[in-house]
Order: C-alpha cells, then structure tokens, then sequence
C-alpha cells in the first residue's frame, strides 16, 4: 500500500484479493558484529512501534506473505525464514495502543463497521527472519513513519501484543539455534573462530557454552577450517572458518543437534 | 456436532460461532511402554483417517480450541499441548481425498457454495499432544466413523495435507524432546531408568544417545532417585526415580537443554 487511494481501496474491497481473519508478522533480526537487532515500524495508525506485518493474499502462502513482507521492509528477497507461533488469543486485535477509532475515521475518509472484512477476531501467524544487515534497506509504507534496527536489548514499548510476540519469536530462534545452523547468514563468507563464538553469545543471550556452537559444527562437518589466516596486527594471526555448503543445506533441511 | 440437523446447522451457520477460514488439527501422541501412537479418526466424509480438528469458537484461544479437540477425541481435558506449525498453502483445503461433492451434497442435503462461510483457502493451526493412553477414552462424533490409535511407524493413508502435518508434528515434537521435559506426561509417577530410557528412545525413533536423556534431567535437578527400588524377581531390583514437580513445571515454562 502505497497512497491513501490504494488504503481505501483495501480497507473497503481487500476481500476479493486477501484472505480474511489472518495476517503475519515478522521479527526480522539482524547482526551488527556486536548486538542482536529487531526491525520495527512505527505505525501511523497505532502510533506505536510495531513488527512489520501484513494480509496474506490469497493466492500465496503463509510463507511466501512472510517472504514479501520482509522484502518489501528489507530490499532483500530471499531471507532465512521460520514459522514459530500463531497468535490468536480473544481480543488481541482490541490492544490497539492509542488507536482512537474516530481519528482513524477522520484519517481514512470510511468507517470500518462490524459487516467490513476486516472486523471480527484476526489470528497472526508469527515468522522470524535473519537478515545480513549490510545489505538491508529498510524501508516505510504509506502505514509507517518510520522503519529502523533496535537492539532487542533495549526496545521501544510495543503496539498490539507485539512485545509477546517477539519474546516467543526469541525462544524459538533460540531453541533452533541448537537444531539448525541458522548463524551462517549473519556471518561473512569467512571468518575466525573468535567471531562466530561471538555471533552464537549474541543470538543465544548468554556467554555460557558458546564455544560449543562452533566445536559442534565441525565435529558435523558444517564447518571447515581454511589455510587462510586474518591478518590482524601483531603476532596474532586467527585462522579463518567457512560452511560447508552442502552439509549446510542437508541440516538447514533435516535438523541436528548442535550440543 | 453429534446429529445431522446440528451439523446442517453448522454448515449453514457457523459463522455466527465460529471464526472463518482457520481451524486446529491436533496430532495425539500416546506411549503403550513400547511404541509411539497417534489418534487417527475416519473421516465420514472424506472416507480417509484423519488428524482430529475442527474451527475455533469466536469465544476462545487456539490453544483453548485444540484443548477441546483433544478433550472430545479422548475424554481427558488437559493433556500437555504444544503448537507447532500452522499450515496454510494455497489449495491445501482442496485435497479432499475421495470426498465426491454431489454425494456430500445429498448426504448433507443442502450444498456449500462459493458464498458458504466454509468457502476460501482455510489456515490450519496444529498442536501436538502427549497423552497418557491408559485413561484415553476414544471417541467418534457425528462426522467420524471410527477412531482409534496408530503406531506412528505403521499409518494409513491420511487424508488431506495430514501425512505433512504430521510429519511436522513428529519433528517438532522431537526438538522439544531435548529443551522440555515433556517425557513426564507418559510415564507412571514412579518409574526406573530403563522405563525411561526407553520411553526417550521411542520418542525420538532413535536408540542413540537416548542414555543422555535421563542423566541430563538428573543434573538439571528433574529427576530424583527414590529410596524404593522395583522388585522384578531374580536378584534384579532397580531403583525408582521420579520427576521434581517445582523443577519440571519450571522447566516446562522456561525451557532448558536437554544434552
């Protein structure tokens, strides 16, 4: 959605093109070398951060909606994406924040009543993604002021039951972090041991055993050492790692067991 | 739905009760001490065996859905319950297997068309449980003909896209195997580290490590060696253990890792 025509457009007809009662909404995290980060956008409406979200169409699935929402707030097509809850208490779509329904009206130029296909109890199937921020965009819609990275450390309050949302989405990166070798996408082609040990702290929240991420994913095969070494200055010269592709793809698929 | 005017009530108007276009599907598990099981019932319509499911009341949660699934397919109201993965690809709902829509039409007496609430591409939510089969009372309704356990190793042709919801279920089951203690829903509330090893290498299909299991939830403080020991005749008489109520609801809620 692009101009306030296409908003009323899908306000009053997006029945005929998008499924109704579901969306998604996506945690898309991000690595700066340091922290763990979260893309959120300021919503106009709700007037508070939120994760970036939207109607599924109803000729694409559950994923490729994920897909093309995270491309369109990224710039980048093809993220590391994974299902990891749908929400649907009673009632989530009433914590609106600071929606005031007759601004909204005021806002739109139509009211949204109880017969309107957007009306009625809105489940979000909840996806997270992993995303080398070098080479994210991100980017606003019509519906957002702002789209930008915060540390998952230090957060803005959140719209809807976003905050729950995104402290599952958490949990279960954190879960497969010991069942899929997702921090390939956060790291460079090559690196040192001293980074990715670094990378599995962050996205796992703790220091502790963080060394065993790496033992364990080349004890598998997933990672080989190159006879490459970083140049760092000194006497010091680490070694460089790299994925092994193939193993890479065959655990990404089928799981392993990363302790 | 237990007679044909309440079912015909349902199709012509449910969606007064019911939320449209999404729906739970709920993988079963049972444990008899030597094999893993799952519920399956027949479908009378679709004539193929089927994970139980059914829509979700405009009243309740998904996870209260899948509770009263659950409950009505087995007699027990809470037993452990897990989301795992929603399913929503496009067509997924057309797979109805042998279902002809004119017999479906005269068995129904009245037809479902593209403007019936039932219409459009449904979502489906699914939740895995772990169920104690001993207390299992299994239960058919109106639109099911039988139902009655499988061994997950040894499955009849399921219909819709329930082969793949299950397969899901499986996986993510097993994941959970090493951050839950969900072990505990399946054992008596006294059992000797044979009983559970066991149990941990039916669950996870594989004889490796299943060792690993029952030392690590002693470590975590889960599992405490009784001063009773089994009398199983001869000179053998195995201690009892038993799960840490505190510790294991503990674990349940906040997870662990369980290698």
């Amino acid at each position: 959605v692009k101009t306030i025509e296409e908003f009323r457009k899908f306000i009053l007809k997006g029945y005929l093109d998008y499924r109704p009662n579901l969306v998604v909404d996506c945690a898309i995290f991000g690595y700066d070398g340091e922290q763990l980060l979260v893309l959120l956008v300021k919503d106009k409406i709700v007037t508070k951060w939120c994760l970036p979200g939207g109607y599924i169409l109803k000729n694409e699935s559950l994923e490729q909606a994920a897909a093309r929402v995270t491309d369109e707030r990224t710039g980048i097509a093809s993220l590391f994406l994974q299902q990891f809850k749908t929400f649907g208490d009673v009632g989530r779509n009433g914590n609106r924040g600071s929606w005031d329904e007759d601004e909204f009206t005021e806002f739109l130029g139509v009211k949204i009543d109880g017969d309107s296909w957007l009306s009625g109890e809105t489940a979000s199937v909840g996806f997270y993604a992993i995303t080398d921020i070098l080479n994210a965009q991100p980017s606003t819609d019509f519906l957002s002021s702002e789209c930008r990275w915060f540390s998952v450390n230090d957060l803005p309050p959140l719209g809807f039951d976003h905050e729950h949302m995104l402290k599952e989405a958490l949990l279960a990166m954190r879960m497969h972090l010991y069942h899929y070798p997702i921090g390939k996408a956060l790291l460079q082609q090559k690196f040192t041991l001293k980074e990715i040990k670094q990378l599995y702290e962050v996205l796992s929240g703790k220091k502790l055993n963080a060394t065993n991420f790496p033992i364990k994913l080349q004890t598998l095969g997933l990672l080989t050492k190159l006879q490459e070494k970083k140049s760092i200055g000194g006497h010091r010269s680490p070694t460089y790692y790299k994925f092994e592709n193939e193993a890479y793809e065959k655990a990404l698929n089928e799981g392993v067991v990363l302790v």
